[in-house]
C-alpha cells in the first residue's frame, strides 16, 4: 500500500504506546492484554459503568467485544462509548456471536446505532447478522456458507463497502481471506493460519490490535486496519512455522503472542499479502 | 471397554465438532475454551440470564461450573439448565468448592435437584459434600482423608454407584485414581499426572470435555465419560513426559493442551488404563 | 537478611501450602492462580458477597486487587476483608489503577481506611495516588516521573516508611528498583527483568504471592514481603535468561511461572539482591 506504508502503521503503534480501553469477554481477556503489550500498546480493562468514563478519558480508544456480555457490561459499553464519542476516540466493535441470541443481536445493533463506531471487526456470519442480511450463525464461528472465498470475493467486497458506507465505519471481515473496506476501497488480505481457528481469542486479540492501530494512526484509519489485520495474519504464519511435532494449540497460542511481540515494520511490509480490490 | 471402544467416543467428538455452552468460572475459562478446541469441540461461554436460553438452543450441551459463582451467573445457570432440559441436552455439573461455603453447597444442591443433570464431575470431597455425606473440605482441593486409594477403591466405587443411582447421573470422581460410575457399573481409571494438581483448571477443563463427549455420544453416556476422563489423564501423562529441567507448571499447562490437541483415538485406546470394578 | 533468612520465608510457604483467597481482576486471574500453585500455595477465588465470608473463613489470608472492580466485587471485597479482620488474617491490597478514576481512588482509599490491611503492593504512581500525594497516573503503568531510581532512592524509601507508619501496613513499591518498608526499616531490591512490564499480571501475581508469604510467615511480615518481592524478581531474571530468538511475551509468561515453580530457598537466598537502606 502506498503512499502510506503498512510499516508506518505498526511503527506508529510502537512509537506511541497507545493506551487502549477494552470492555471485552472474560474468556480471552488475558490474551487481549498480552497481545496489546506484544504489539507495543498498553491495555486497560474496565467495564463498571461508574468507572468507564474516567478510564476512557485517559485512553486513546475503545474496544467493545460482546463475547460474554451481561447487563452490567452492556451498560458499561454504552457509557464508555459515549465518552469516547465526546472525545473523538476511535471505537472498535467486535460483535461476537451476534445472530446467535436476541440479546447479542440487539446489543450489537444498538451499539452500532447509538455510538460513533470507527471499525467493525468480525467474521462474515457476524457481520452479515449485524447488517441484518443473514440470520444464520454457528455460535461464535463462521457458517461455512458465509466464508469468503476466491469465488465470492468480489461480491463480499461489495457487501463490505456497502455496509461501511451505511455505518460510516471501516469494516474488517476476517476468515481464510480477510476483507478490510471503507465505503470507497476494499482490500483482500491473504495472510493467516488455519490454526488461528483452533485457539480461542484470535479474533478478540485482533479487535484490540485494531483499536491500537486506529489510535496510533488517526490520519490513516483504513490503512491502519489493513496493517492490523495483515500483521495478525502474518504473526499466525510465523507461529505456525514454529510448530513442532508435539505442539498443539497450547503452544500455538504462545507462539502467536511471541510473533506479535517480535513483529517489525519491515517484516510486516515484506510479508503482508494485501490486494486492493477493484 | 467393549463392545463400545473408547476411541469411538473421541472420534465422535472430532467428527461432529459439538457446540458446548459453558457457564464456568473466570479463573480457568480460557483453558476450558482451548481444551474444547483442542479436543475438536467448539466452545461458547454465556452466563447472562437474558442470553443463555438462546445460546443453549443452538448448542448441544451445557457445562455448569460454580467455581466463581455469583448472583447473576447462578440465575444464568438455572435458566440455561432449564432450556437444556427442554431440549434433552446433557448437563455436566462441576460443583467446585461445594462444602466450602453455604452458598456453594446450596447452589450445587439446587442445581442437582432442579435440573436434569447427566454427569457430576468433581473430586471426592466435592462429591461427598454434594451427596451430603461429608462436611470436610479444603477449599477447592480434595481432603487427604477423602482421596480414592487402592485400599478404599471398592467402597469408593460403591459410593459412586449409589450416588449415581440416587441422582440418575453418571458420577465422575477424579483424583490419583478416577472413578466413573452409573447406577450399575463402575470403572477405575489410573491415567493422569500429579502435575495436574499443580495447575489451575485441570478439573474444569475435564468437565467441559465431559460435556463434549456426552454430546457426541448420545447412546453411550457412561462409556463416553470414561473416555473423557481417561483421555484427560493420558494427556497429562504425555505432558509430564515432555517436561524439561527448566519447565514448571507454566509449561505443563501448555503441554497439556498440546497433548489434548494431538490425542488420537488409537492412542487413547492403547493408553487408557481402565478397569471395570466388580 | 539476618537473622531471618529469606529462604525460610519461601520454605515456609512450600511447607504449609497456605490457602489464599483472592478477589482480583479477571484479566490476570488465571496467572495469579498458577503463580500461587507454582510457589506452593493453594488459590481460591470468590467475589460474591454471599460467598466470601465462608471462603475467607477456611483460608489464611486475602488478596484484594481492584483491577476490574465493579459494584458487586467491591461489596465482596469489604465483606471478605471484614471477615479477614475478625480472624486476624493478613490482607494484601493491590490498588491497580488508583488515581486513574474516581471510583478506583475512592474504593482503594475506603478499603485502606476500613479494613485491617497488612500489605500495600503497587507501583510508585499507585502508591502515591493512594497516599494522596500525587494525581498523576498513566492508567495501570507507572508514570516515568514517579519511577524509583538510584537518585531518588533515599527519598522514596522515606516516603514508603512514612506511608507505612501512617497505614500500619508494610508498603511494597515495585518497579525497576523495588522498595519494601514498614515504619522502621526499608529495603531496596534490585532483582527483576524489564520483560515483566511487557506481560500483563506480573504485579497482580506478586500481590497474591505476598499474601501467601504473609500467611506462611506470621512472625516475620516485613521479611516475608522482601522474600516475595525478591523471589518474583529473581524468577523474572531466570525467565529472561531462558528467552530464545523467537520468544516474546507469550513465552516469557510461561517461563516466569516455570521459574516460580522451580524456585528453591537456597536459590532465592543466593540470588536476592536486597539492601537495607539507612
Amino acid at each position: 500500500m502506498t503512499p502510506f506504508a503498512l510499516k508506518n502503521a505498526l511503527n506508529n503503534v510502537r512509537a506511541t504506546t497507545p493506551l487502549v480501553h477494552n470492555i471485552t469477554n472474560y474468556v480471552t481477556v488475558n490474551d487481549c492484554a498480552n497481545a496489546l503489550l506484544a504489539i507495543g500498546a498498553s491495555p486497560i480493562m474496565s467495564h463498571e459503568p461508574a468507572d468507564v468514563r474516567d478510564i476512557q478519558t485517559i485512553c486513546g480508544g475503545l474496544t467493545l467485544n460482546i463475547g460474554t456480555l451481561d447487563e452490567r457490561s452492556i451498560a458499561g459499553m454504552f457509557a464508555a462509548g459515549e465518552r469516547a464519542g465526546e472525545l473523538g476516540h476511535p471505537i472498535v466493535l467486535d460483535p461476537v456471536g451476534v445472530g446467535a441470541s436476541a440479546l447479542r443481536t440487539k446489543t450489537a445493533g444498538d451499539l452500532l446505532d447509538r455510538l460513533s463506531v470507527s471499525v467493525i471487526r468480525g467474521n462474515m456470519s457476524e457481520v452479515k447478522a449485524l447488517a441484518g442480511g443473514a440470520a444464520s450463525t454457528r455460535g461464535v464461528d463462521v457458517c461455512p456458507d458465509d466464508a469468503v472465498t476466491e469465488g465470492n470475493l468480489s461480491a463480499s467486497a461489495a457487501f463490505a463497502r456497502a455496509f461501511a458506507a451505511k455505518t460510516s465505519a471501516v469494516v474488517a471481515i476476517t476468515g481464510a481471506i480477510d476483507i478490510v473496506a471503507d465505503a470507497e476501497r476494499a482490500f483482500a488480505i491473504r495472510n493467516g493460519s488455519a490454526l488461528m481457528g483452533r485457539i480461542t481469542g484470535a479474533g478478540c486479540m485482533l479487535s484490540c490490535l485494531c483499536t491500537a492501530f486506529a489510535v496510533a494512526n488517526p490520519d490513516a484509519l483504513l490503512e491502519s486496519q489493513v496493517a492490523a489485520v495483515a500483521g495478525m495474519g502474518l504473526a499466525g504464519q510465523v507461529a505456525e512455522e514454529r510448530m513442532g511435532g508435539l505442539d498443539g494449540n497450547g503452544s500455538f497460542r504462545t507462539y502467536l503472542l511471541d510473533a506479535l511481540f517480535n513483529l517489525g515494520g519491515d517484516a510486516l511490509e515484506a510479508g503482508a499479502l494485501v490486494e486492493e480490490l477493484a
